[in-house]
C-alpha cells in the first residue's frame, strides 16, 4: 500500500478518535490505563514471541550488545511498562483544571481551563517500552498519538499496539486514539511530518541526527532537545564534601543520559583545595578527565581539553574540567558552550545562589543539587514524555501538563461591550 | 546593500541586545517605556512629517480612504501610542515571577520562573501604531523585537523607530533591542523567517494571505490566527432581551474585527419568539442576513445562506443565521465550521452552560457575554500582542505572559540522586 496515503489515513483516524477522547471523563481514562496494564501482563508470552523476531533480526544485522539489551522485552521491562501505565492512571488529570479565575470590573468571571493539544506524533528509536509509556501519557492527557518507533523494534511495537487496542476495546474510548506507523521506511517519518491538519505536535526522541532530520522536514511544531551539555559550577567557598558528592553523582550515577554533567567549572579560589580530591574521586570511578591548563597544573596526568571539548556531550565516563576566574566567567562559559539543558551551582553564598538562578536561563537551573534531578519524575511532574531545550510551548522536562494547553472560559450575565 | 545579509546582521544585533534586556530590572524597563512615550509626544512634528510621505505615496497609489485613515499618524493616534506605552509600564512584569514552589520528598524545593522568550519577529500590515505597541510589549517582557511593517507605512515606521531609539539612548538598555526592517521588498520577510538561530517566535498580523505566506516559509515557530468565525448560540429558554443585546453587540459594535460574530445559531424551540425580533434589530442596523430555510420561513425577505456562508468571516455588516435542532447540533456546527476563535452561548440553563464551556474547545468560550470581550485588554491581560487559534505555546489572546516561558529552578542542600 502507498505509504503516504496510509499515514494520512491513520492520522485522520487518530484525529477523529482524539475528539472523543478529549471529552472522556478521567475515571474512564484511568480504567482504560489499568486495562492496558493488565493486558501487557496477560499477553507477556505474545509480546516476547514477537520481540524475539526483532532480536533475531538485530543479531543478524550485527547490533551491539547494548542495543540488543535496549531492544529486549524482558519480564522486568514488561512489568515496568505495566506499572508505568498504572502510575499514570494515579496522576491527577490536567484536563479541565482551572488554576484560578479572576473577576473583571464589569463582573465577567474569567479563567483558563486546560484542554488537550489534539494529536501528538512521537518519533523515537529502539526501546519498545516507549510505545506503551508515550501511549499512556497521551491517553491520560486526552491526546491521540501516532507512534513511529525504530525499524529494529517493528514487531515489538506492533505487538504492544495490538495488546493496547485489545484493552481499549473493553472501554468506551475508540482504539484508534493510539496508532503505530506500520512501515519501517524513513519515508513514513516524512509523511507524518506533512500531516499538519491532523497532528498538532511532534516529539522526536533519539540522537541529534534524528532530531535535526525531523526539525528540517516538519511543517508541524516540534518539541526538540538536541543535546545536554550540563554544567556543575563549584563556587569559591562551596562545601568541599557537598561539591565532591554532587560532581560524582552528576557525572557517574548514570553517564549515558542527557542530564549527566559534562563540564565541571571550578572557581580559582577553591581550585587548589578541591580539584585534587575531585580528580581522585573521578579517577577511582574510571572517568577520563579533559582538563584546562590550570587544572593540569594542579593535578598531574590529565588529558588536555581542547575548544571542542567544552561543547561536547560525551554521554560516557568522560568529563571536561575548567578553572574560571570568578562567578561571571562561569556564567559566560555556560552561555557560550551550554545547550540550555541543566546547570547547577555548588555554593554557600546566598547572593550568588540567587544570582545564578536569575541569570542562567537554561531549562533547569539548580543550587546545591545534582544535575541528575532534571527529570520529570524527580521534579514531581509524574512521568515525562520528553524534554525541551527550546522555549516555545514547553521548556525543560515535559509531563502531562506540557501535553495540554489552556482555553479562556468566561462566565457572564449578559455583558456587552460598550 | 544585500537584503539577506542586512537582515541577518540586524537579527544578530537584536539577539545580543536581548541578552542584556533579559537581565534588566523592571524599574529600568519601566523608565525606558516612559521615556519612549515622552519621545513620541515631543517628536510629534517629525513623526507627522514622515507620515505625510507615506500618505502622499498612498494617495498616489490609489489606496482607499479606509486604508489611508489607518495609515494616518494623527495627534490622537500618537497620543494613544504614548499612553499605550505608559500603560505597559504600569503592568506587572511577568519576568522573574514564580507562581508556586513545591517541596519534593528529598526536600528539594522546585518552582518555575518566568523568563523572556528571546527575540520576537513581528510582521504586520499598514497601521504604524503597531510599531510602538509591539515594541513596548516586547521590551516589558524582556524580549528583543524585529518589526517588519507594511511597505506603505515605511517612512512612518522608520520615524517611530528613530524616536524610540533616541529614548533608549537615555537608558542602560541597548537601543538595538528594537529594530525595524529597513526594506520594503517582500524578500525581507523570507529572510527574517530563515533566522532561526536569532529569532525565537514569529507573530504575523494581517490578512489570511500574509499569514499563510509566513507559515509556509518559516523555519521559526509562528503564532497564527487565520480568521475569526465566531458564533453566538441562542439556547432554548434564553432570556430574549439578553440574547438580543448580545447578538447586536457581537455583530455590530465593531464589525470589522476578528471577535465580531459571523454566525448566529438559534435553538428551534426559541426560534419563533426570538428570530423576528433579532432580524428587526439587525435590519435596523443595516446588517445583511444570510439565513437557513427555517429562518427564512419565520422571517421574510432574507438572503438564503449557502454552505460557504457558514465558514465565512465577513468582517462586515453581514451575518449568517441558522436554526438548529438542539444543543448537540449547535456544538457540531461550531466544530465543523468554526475557526477555534471565540464562541458564546446565551442560556439560562445551568447544565448546558457548564457543558458548553467543557465541550467547545475554541480559544475563548463564553456564557452570556458578547464575543467582543475576546481581547487581551478586556480579559485583563493588559494589552495584547496577538491572538492564537492554534494550541501550541499560546491559545487565544496573547499578552505579556504569552511572551515569556518558564524555566525550572531548584533550591537544594546537597541532594544527590540515589
Amino acid at each position: 500500500m502507498n505509504i503516504e496515503k496510509k499515514i494520512k489515513e491513520l492520522a485522520v483516524q487518530v484525529k477523529a478518535a482524539s475528539r472523543v477522547l478529549a471529552g472522556t471523563p478521567t475515571l474512564e481514562k484511568n480504567s482504560a490505563l489499568r486495562a492496558m496494564a493488565a493486558g501487557l501482563r496477560q499477553r507477556r508470552g505474545f509480546l516476547q514471541e514477537q520481540n524475539q523476531l526483532d532480536l533475531a533480526q538485530g543479531r543478524a544485522a550485527g547490533l551491539s550488545a547494548a542495543m540488543l539489551d535496549r531492544l529486549t522485552l524482558s519480564d522486568k521491562v514488561i512489568e515496568a511498562m505495566a506499572t508505568g501505565l498504572e502510575e499514570v492512571a494515579a496522576f491527577p488529570d490536567p484536563v479541565g483544571e482551572v488554576e484560578r479565575m479572576w473577576r473583571r470590573p464589569n463582573q465577567l468571571l474569567v479563567g483558563k481551563m486546560r484542554i488537550p493539544l489534539g494529536v501528538v506524533g512521537m518519533i523515537y528509536e529502539s526501546r519498545p517500552n516507549v510505545t506503551a509509556d508515550a501511549a499512556g501519557l497521551c491517553l491520560k492527557s486526552g491526546n491521540g498519538v501516532i507512534l513511529r518507533g525504530g525499524s529494529e523494534a517493528f514487531h515489538s511495537n506492533m505487538a504492544v499496539l495490538e495488546v493496547l487496542h485489545e484493552a481499549l476495546a473493553t472501554t468506551s474510548i475508540p482504539a484508534s486514539v493510539i496508532q503505530v506507523v506500520p512501515f519501517v521506511e524513513r519515508q513514513a517519518i516524512t509523511c507524518m511530518l506533512q500531516c499538519e491538519a491532523e497532528i498538532d505536535l511532534i516529539i522526536p526522541r533519539g540522537g541529534e541526527g534524528l532530531i535535526r532530520f525531523v526539525v528540517e522536514n516538519s511543517r508541524i511544531p516540534v518539541i526538540k532537545h538536541y543535546k545536554g551539555v550540563c554544567h556543575v559550577f563549584v563556587d569559591a567557598g562551596a562545601e568541599i564534601e557537598m561539591a565532591r558528592n554532587i560532581v560524582i553523582n552528576a557525572k557517574t550515577q548514570r553517564p549515558g543520559v542527557c542530564n549527566a554533567a559534562e563540564t565541571i567549572l571550578v572557581h580559582k579560589d577553591i581550585a587548589a583545595s578541591f580539584l585534587p580530591l575531585m580528580v581522585d574521586d573521578l579517577k577511582a570511578r574510571q572517568v577520563e578527565i579533559r582538563a584546562c591548563a590550570r587544572t593540569q597544573a594542579l593535578c598531574s596526568g590529565l588529558v588536555p581539553a581542547d575548544e571542542a571539548d567544552w561543547a561536547t556531550e560525551y554521554i560516557d565516563l568522560i568529563v571536561s574540567v575548567r578553572v574560571v576566574d570568578d562567578f561571571d566567567a562561569a556564567i559566560a562559559h555556560i552561555a557560550e558552550y551550554g545547550s540550555d539543558h541543566t546547570e547547577t551551582i555548588v555554593t554557600s553564598d546566598y547572593h550568588r545562589a540567587q544570582e545564578f538562578l536569575r541569570r542562567v536561563n537554561s531549562s533547569v537551573v539548580m543550587v546545591n543539587a545534582s544535575t541528575r534531578f532534571s527529570d520529570g519524575g524527580e521534579l514531581g511532574l509524574g512521568a515525562e514524555i520528553g524534554i525541551s531545550t527550546t522555549r516555545l510551548h514547553a521548556y525543560g522536562p515535559m509531563g502531562l501538563e506540557g501535553l495540554t494547553t489552556t482555553k479562556y472560559i468566561i462566565y457572564g450575565d449578559g455583558q456587552i461591550r460598550e
